[in-house]
């Protein structure tokens, strides 16, 4: 196969920029998709300025990807030419460990082998969405429903299972007390999943002017985090709470709103510490600050049935390949409704 | 009743000496305990000094309580004149609401009464173990089997049932692999338990002079916690671990010494907050930080039933009434294996 197009970063502070890289033609077990859709998620943004360290270039993020399948390895049983699938995070793990045989793929004990950026064992590196063809190992393809609205469904491979993940580990059932800080990618699939499993939903936000849309995408309540008085009426309230928000913040407050052994769980990784949290309120309510990273193959194709027997994609704001750089300074200023989705005809 | 004779601090600065309090008949559901043995627990120096506001004086502390029943209301169905019985950390709760219906007094929605310094609906407050007698509802004893030493016994009604607690809550069974960080009054009685319960226990301890105790008391392995290599060789080891610590100390290395989907529970309150814990840890392995306060009054008969039949107790160090201002200051070297227990006789 020639090389192909795709958009990436030459050093940490220059602009994204159109470029050519190889991707291989499909091993036995592997599948090649044509890309048509890829979402923008922080992880893109913080790798490609190396923000988190290790970032190998040139790089290309994306791993909220939606295509068509377009060449299938002689091994693989489960796609076929023509299908519509999706890539998530990883793309390969080693398939053997306790973690792996559980399903549980992102906790590989090797390490699983993210989408972009993810070490390859014959030496050099993954490429990611932002790219017209990618080519995946069967395990790691997703299959997407197609009454779902292609592009939606593109983030549901990242924000999406990141949060349904969560949900479902701590058995969140239909008439649970949910609270879901903050309302970005993350935020707005939190609502809206939980909503489907019939929890009654609190989301809790910094900016009033969210409040509409919170209520629109399934919220039953909207909590201004930075009403005192607000925050102290929900107190002991919820059973689970799923924090979105990176950005440190007091994590007290919201653990307090929790009831009797609730759980509240972490899914972003700040760049500098949340302050500490007290041991009072985990001790005096047996309460439990965890921590999920996105989600098992498994668990994700179970999502993306989830989500076509509930119709629910994300809401999306499309972009051509090009407007990446801008797209990058409004994620920065959370000023996405609430994510950005990569038009790949555009590239 | 005669006022009966206690030990009293009657100021923050004061040391306890002997006063006299009132101690009412037993009313219908009530049963009165002649105080043989009472421990002494890191609470009753802290509410003595009123280092965590709220103290009411004069103030009787002790609330590891073992004696023998003298008297009982003529509701009272469970206890009978001249059985052993013990009182831990709380006489009262409201008995109907949620917490208090499944067994869990010490979560009560409306406050558990504590043994002393728990304010009292009649207006005044309780009055602790550091005196001859009690007289306390018959929900709130406990039976102590004849075969448990009732001195060494004493100090199970706290820091037994503290630990014992979280060991059960969280599932802790044979073969798994459980930290216990401290080696004090908590840390030993977690050891012994967690050992009783087929655990593989890892102490981890900053005093390599220790080593010996906690394999004797049943660790079969010991960490130093302040060593660097040590900590890294267990990362990922453990499935569980109960922080005895109330000193501020980093969480991060015993959480990254937990395994997938582990819990690091807190059991002590400390006076500055432990420095902020990392999100990485939680996320990367789903891990959660949990606190557990005491145990119900049902955990905790099931606990000295467990304790009676695995014949296990705490390590003692007994002293008279009048050393207890000693006893105190010697408690906060942690000068002491494991725990001082008062013999009531001695008053």
């Amino acid at each position: 196969m020639p090389d192909i197009a795709a958009f990436a970063a030459q050093s940490p502070t220059s602009d994204l920029a159109e470029t050519r890289i190889h991707r291989g033609e499909p091993a036995a077990h592997e599948v090649a998709i044509d890309i048509e859709y890829c979402g923008v998620c922080h992880s893109d943004l913080h790798t490609a300025r190396d923000d988190w360290g290790g970032t190998k270039y040139p790089c290309v993020p994306g791993h909220e990807i939606v295509g068509r399948v377009v060449k299938v390895g002689s091994a693989v049983s489960k796609f076929a030419v023509g299908q519509r699938v999706g890539v998530g995070c990883m793309v390969d793990s080693c398939q053997t460990c306790s973690s792996c045989e559980a399903g549980l793929e992102q906790y590989c004990e090797t390490g699983m082998t993210g989408t972009y950026n993810g070490s390859l064992p014959e030496g050099g590196y993954t490429f990611g969405g932002y790219s017209k063809h990618i080519v995946v190992r069967q395990e790691f393809v997703l299959s997407i429903a197609d009454t779902l609205d292609p592009a939606a469904a593109a983030p549901l491979l990242c924000a999406g299972i990141t949060t349904y993940s969560p949900l479902r580990h701590w058995g969140v059932k239909a008439g649970d007390k949910v609270g879901v800080v903050g309302l970005g990618g993350l935020g707005h699939m939190a609502v809206k999943l939980a909503a489907a499993m019939g929890a009654e939903v609190t989301l809790f936000t910094t900016s009033p002017g969210k409040a509409v849309d919170a209520k629109a995408l399934g919220a039953s309540r909207v909590v201004i985090s930075k009403d005192r008085a607000q925050m102290k009426a929900v107190r002991g309230e919820l059973d689970f709470i799923l924090n979105t928000v990176a950005a440190p913040h007091q994590l007290d407050p919201y653990l307090m709103a929790l009831s009797l052994d609730g759980v509240m769980v972490m899914v972003g990784l700040p760049d500098e510490a949340h302050p500490a949290p007290g041991m009072g309120p985990l001790i005096m309510k047996r309460r439990s600050l965890a921590g999920s990273l996105i989600g098992g193959i498994k668990e994700t194709q179970d999502m993306l049935d989830f989500c076509a027997e509930h119709g629910i994609v994300s809401d999306i704001e499309m972009i051509r390949m090009d407007e990446i750089n801008t797209a990058y300074e409004r994620m920065l200023k959370s000023d996405v409704k609430y994510r950005f989705v990569i038009d790949m005809a555009t590239l």
